[in-house]
């Protein structure tokens, strides 16, 4: 059973507390239980990261080489910062969904910059929770045609 | 049984046999099929629109209010040149779900820009044909939610 | 009797139902309706188009070289994206007024830009459906003048 | 009878005088009898203000909040470049219109620039006087509504 | 006998009444004529579409593959705002040579832009009719080297 | 006792009556006394002057060379727009403080540039009236460092 | 007695022997205990964090909400870059102050640039350690209005 | 003998007093002997006048005209700012000669831009107040060719 | 019989040796060639200059004159840098025709600015050796017309 | 015998694994190894540390202070957007030297701007391993001319 | 009897012929005749040079240390492009005054900025020949100072 | 013994004497000489070139081919403007060092651009001399690569 990463990066350690007009009221243990749950329907194994560090963040893609099939990662602020994190990604040469709880393009216009978009096999942005579960249906689908 | 309207905007009628290595080689009508069968196992019936005229898809989303729930609309090139579509989804009010089958965010600069998308529900870019299977998804989540 | 086209461009066919809150709630037909009386009281005689095409409103233009003395043209849209509407009246070389319901410098930052207003005899914008009345107004001030 | 400022600007005074192939050859007195008939004619009364000065500008500005209802203004080059003149009619809040002689739009790209238009009602461009004519009544029309 | 489409886009159905100025004083008849004597010359059969409508360009980009060897155009104002016709030669993988009548260089900076160069064989622009017959010449040039 | 000249810039004479939502309920003269209370705290003595002529302030900047200790000034507009302002303090070399009542930031983006934040001492934003105290302060705790 | 944490961001543990010229003499311990001394004379109970890596400033200033009143930072260099900063801000809705020991609109021009100012209650900048002082007593006075 | 008005915009009463580094110390006063001198020399009568104020700048612009031959202007700042004045010289239109104390080219990047230049008959820059008797040099010059 | 000058800029001499992939394989001497014959068969006489140092063709350009008919120029990397070229050009007032061998448009950015297109005739680019052969046709073409 | 440090940012640890074809095949404890040895034919004695986290990298340049004469560094991403270790250095005063193995201005455009090179004292790019052995040269080099 | 070298750059070498509307009908021997009239009028002696070539110019400035003890230049299009002209005058130390025929603000945007404007004395453009009679008057004063 | 050819652009052939504060006081035959020592220790045959002119350059570059196995190259000045250059090492695909004496990256921010150092192999800055000395073994290190 192939094994997923999903990453969260700063401040998503708040889902639920933090302005939930734009990110929504469920946790992100609520969504991990839900992404768990989906994982065990389409025939994948989850584990989860959550840190509020660009270094942490870059540890974890490093590390997951070799023992994860794809990561589903969801960047925060880190998206429009952090080219550490977009090397990251080159170095391990693994698949990777960014997701979005919000819509990024209705929001400053610094949001709309992504240092991950180009090399991700793709994004899904502003469903709220339901944005990180149609991520994983992207890396099932894909994982399933390799 | 609520409806939703697929749009289909220019080129897009060439699918499979257009750049399959950017788009893929399933064609528009094997991706519609896909689509209507998962219409199916959520509950939604699906209808479909595909033209290369900006006035057609305009006229296309003005026609649809008081008649879909929802659309589904994979732009193509009018994403990034059309305020008038944009202008068509303000003015009928009906929730939507942008979706590209290539990463737009890897291909020319131009591509970048959406007049869409920060009008739109949310996006999903970079799956090929599953990108309309998971847009539609999304559609079938937040009108469960209503 | 000077004869004057009114154009209308995409998405103006839905005055009064769309977006009450910057477009008002007058529909076009109310609009034209007060622009024969109008016409009427300043010895004119007024004809009306309207099309979400780009290429048709280009056909209403060239069509109209000979038969009318000015045209009053709200080109919604694709004032800020048709360069070919804007050849059209080059062509044609009739005066023509543009008008807009709402202010579009208060709005998006897209709608600031305009293919047409340097070529324009002039423009009138955010006094709603006064607009067009006050833009009928300056054609006639200008027909009387030659 | 609600009464109307009407507020010319800097270098407006020469108006007659100063370059006739771009402003005409109607001097701003000749402007300024013409609004009163006009004036009159709608129901408004109409008063006079010129200045070179942009603080007497802002003094004007402030000055009229409580006596009169509206205000018709000329902003000349303070247009392009008076945040202190859009601070005063933001501070006064009372409704007004910013008229332009010529077509702003077809001469020098810093004249498209504008520190009024985005909280004024409405603006009107390129007709001569004709619309400073065309700004009252526009400004008759929308006191009339309240 | 290889077939080439000679493409017209929006207003070049006015040419020879169109500012003779910029454009010549020949209609589009007379140089369809010149450019079916030159291919028979060159040993091309020539056919000709002319359209204001973005869409309708497209379509026949689309319907010209494996009908035609090669495509002329002169997408008028298209050039400068249509991705949309882009997409479509890139779809029919068709070579096609984009010709100006004008120089494009010396006129408004925005039609220095063009969504087509970079993905053309070549441009021709600023010999009045006779960018027609060059950029004719250049497609038998190519065609003959395969 | 060294006196420490504050001044108030265009529209600021309306502090209380204008936009109390951005500028708070206090007057100017409420503010004034609040600082000469503060000053006779602090041992400084403070003069007042305000003007909506960009002129008049520079001639009050130039004409306290030699008489005062310090200058606490809110330009207001004059900020984004005055480069003669800024010449001014340069000539004369006072060291003086910039206030603003709001935050400059987080509002148009126009208001994010200033002409003498950079020669200024430094700069105090976004507390209301309290800015001016804060600055006061700021004078008083660099003038005895000297 | 309320408590406000003040935050030091990266490199700030060596004011004093840092660039003193810029900086000043004063040691981040001299500066912490003048807060103490003034916050005792304002009735605020302080707590201090220093830390240089952006992932610890953002866990502050997450612990933070619930325990503190508001957070009066020197967010050094991630001033300029850390949107993750931004967004914990956002998060835990805590009114804060933003302080500059330097006046960053004299320096490079990357330093103008804040991801910070627009979401804080204000900013003070460039009068040294005093900087701090005049920002704490902002605090009390917000505080105290409640 | 023709007539020419010498114009001193904003802080250029205090030369020789004001940053002698970039100015020199020779005073207005001082300069204008001189031009006197020099006028007397080259059969010219030379006029005075300096303002901090714009509008009084422009207004002066406006009495000269005919009074005058031609005008040598240091705008000071408003060279950088004033539309106003340009309009000015547009309206009145008499040839003047711009000139600076200053190298404008080697200071602040906002000091580049000038909305005089390119409708002076030319522009003297960097000689101190040398730069003022070559400007009147260049007057006589063209005053003579008439 | 007309006189024509073939001018070709920078590291041209290396054609058939430079980059093949990008510009062929012919050699200079085989395009010179090519020219010579196709313009006997045109009626025009054709001389050839080719250089590497921009002054030697602003030489070229500047003898030409009186001499000459026309100038066919590929001015290679001086296309993008040498406003001397350009202003050489505006000085003898010769027509001239700008050829390049690659599709400028589909390379570097900077490739796509040219000095000269906008006082040239017009331009040919991305036809290889064949540019040449039809800029020369072009210059035939507008000679006959005289 | 003077100290240098060796600091390695974020995913060098993975060199030798991690897109060989543009980083090269050695490891980065073969790097370090190599450097090492040179250290002691040059008279130097290496240390070396290796972080993804900037706020490690922040710490080790603070802590070197009196303990180094130098540092040689591959700021890997942190080149880009890390104004914190720009900081670090200005604090430090140590002179330093900026190496990468890739040549930065041939990949993607925002790795042209560097945070540390105009604080650096010199920089070394594009020799793969060689580019950190001709760093080591330029310290040694300079540390012997002191 | 201090020597003084002028330097023309590119084209001017056609004075007289060369776009008289623009440049005047002098030719370069006419105004290096008046030139060395007035220079003999100012105690100086005068020398010439003019090329085409830029690295002739940087030639010549280099030759000129040790021997002249100001230089005149009018740049031309190097102006605007020639850094290496800029290098020179940096390196050879010498004093030197930037002159020009027409007035570049009032021409294209790219002839609006200067490699040379802030290293030289000062500037003089838009008088004609007299601009250079003017310069080497700036020249006599400055060398008078010493 | 492979051969290496150094060049040096324009106004490197003043060094020692020129801006010794920014390049030091050896002179170009030192360093050169330092090259030949350096290069006999390398296994390396040297030659030099130096021109103040972009054409001979080029020149130099282009006859390089087939004679020398790689270029060291200070393009000075023409690094930032020739794309001549450029296109010569394209041309003759021999591998180059790019040199500077300064460290570019502190200079004027025009000295940032540069149209070599992408096609280059690397690039060594900011190290006198000793930059050229680090080229040349950088050249000695890939040379016995191969």
């Amino acid at each position: 059973m192939p094994r997923v990463l999903v990453i969260n990066g700063p401040n998503l350690n708040l889902l639920g507390e933090r302005e939930p007009g734009i990110y929504g009221d469920l946790s992100l243990d609520g969504i991990n239980r839900s992404l768990s749950d989906l994982g065990r329907e389409l025939g994948l194994e989850i584990e989860f990261f959550q840190s509020n560090h660009e270094g942490e963040l870059v540890d974890a893609v490093q590390k997951s080489r070799g023992r994860v099939a794809a990561i589903l990662i969801n960047p925060g602020a880190y998206t429009h910062t952090s080219i550490a994190l977009r090397d990251a990604f080159l170095a391990v040469k693994l698949p990777f969904v960014e997701v979005h709880l919000s819509n990024v393009h209705a929001r400053e216009s610094f949001r709309r910059q992504s240092y991950l978009s180009d090399v991700a096999r793709g994004v899904v942005a502003g469903f709220g929770p339901e944005s990180y579960r149609l991520g994983l249906r992207a890396i099932a689908a894909f994982l399933k045609e390799k």
